[in-house]
């Protein structure tokens, strides 16, 4: 199937990890290569000359920018267990939701937790009526994709993993188990799986980054 | 195929057009119902509670919405010309276009026709910079698609159509054939496809809506 390269691996990225998470379940080897963000390699402005970002995929030498399309090139290309539906409208649904959650929720929770007074107020309002349409689209099932791990997981670690640890760090209440009683146990459900249990970074180091900053 | 309805059709959106198009190449028969954005509908308010906006595509009772999702699905469930290529990497690149277009250019281009002063300036600058990338890559052929129109074609209507029609009423040079001689062929080439003269708002009532503004 041709050398597979993940350019910003070992990091601390969510989206890094959703690419991650994709080779994990589709079961493909890759060499992952660390990428320094304050001094970007030729590799990566080579196979991003747009944004300059990671996750890049490299596959047989042809580079991959963008983390969701990189999560769905992987499930088109690699056997495996599906990360899309195959359904057409199960399928919109999925991307729906990973958009949503790209568009809506990363940036919102993520002002929520570094801004203060009236600009944090308002990424707080914005963070909860967003988590509150995902506390629906959870209720009843165990992952966002049904039984299994799909897209929407995948784009949602972020909202899983990352955003509780930050949270606490800075002191700041927002997905509780009180407010978001279905979104909550997803969380504790995707990070007890033992593929993303892999690849999470380390909780301590994650908290140490965060506090240095 | 089960009845079809686009929520948002005889408008003047570039979002809903890219639906329309998409339906177009497809020969697929259905109903466009206006809709009227200040005052929207219980049909829209109940298929895209999450967003409220147009376009939304309802298909056997089910909605769809996301310009770009209700495409690709589009391109899924009916035959005809395929709008997303085959081949996965291919189809992984159209994808980052019509991200890249939804993300770096639109709104720049749009703020830089509709601002003033100093973030007009700034925002001429972040247009002439995406669609640079853009100039480089529609080089050389007749679509982004290739031969055919496709996903990229589709989601760069904004620019191939809008754009010099609302450069024009506000007097701003932006896609210009000097600068992007490619770009503006391009341009030309889209609008003088059949389909796409079909579906096109008038270009005098465009005008005059935006004089209106």
């Amino acid at each position: 199937m041709g050398e597979v390269k993940l350019l910003g691996g070992l990091g601390f990225s969510p989206y890094v990890n959703r690419v991650e998470m994709a080779l994990k379940l589709k079961g493909v080897e890759y060499e992952a290569i660390a990428e320094d963000l304050k001094n970007k390699s030729p590799l990566l402005l080579q196979y991003n000359p747009v944004h300059k970002k990671v996750p890049v995929l490299i596959h047989d030498g042809k580079g991959i920018a963008e983390s969701l399309i990189i999560v769905e090139y992987i499930d088109q290309v690699w056997e495996g267990p599906s990360i899309l539906p195959k359904d057409p409208y199960q399928r919109a649904m999925a991307r729906f939701w990973a958009k949503f959650i790209d568009e809506k929720c990363i940036s919102a929770t993520w002002k929520a937790c570094w801004s203060t007074g009236e600009e944090q107020a308002k990424s707080k309002d914005e963070s909860v009526e967003a988590l509150k349409f995902l506390e629906d689209e959870i209720k009843g099932k165990k992952f966002f994709g049904g039984d299994n791990i799909g897209l929407v997981d995948i784009a949602a670690n972020f909202i899983g993993y990352w955003l509780p640890i930050i949270s606490e760090v800075k002191g700041v209440q927002l997905l509780t188990e009180e407010d978001f009683p279905n979104l909550w146990r997803w969380a504790n459900e995707y990070c007890s799986d033992n593929f993303v249990k892999e690849i999470l970074p380390n909780k301590e180091a994650l908290v140490a980054r965060f506090k240095s900053r």
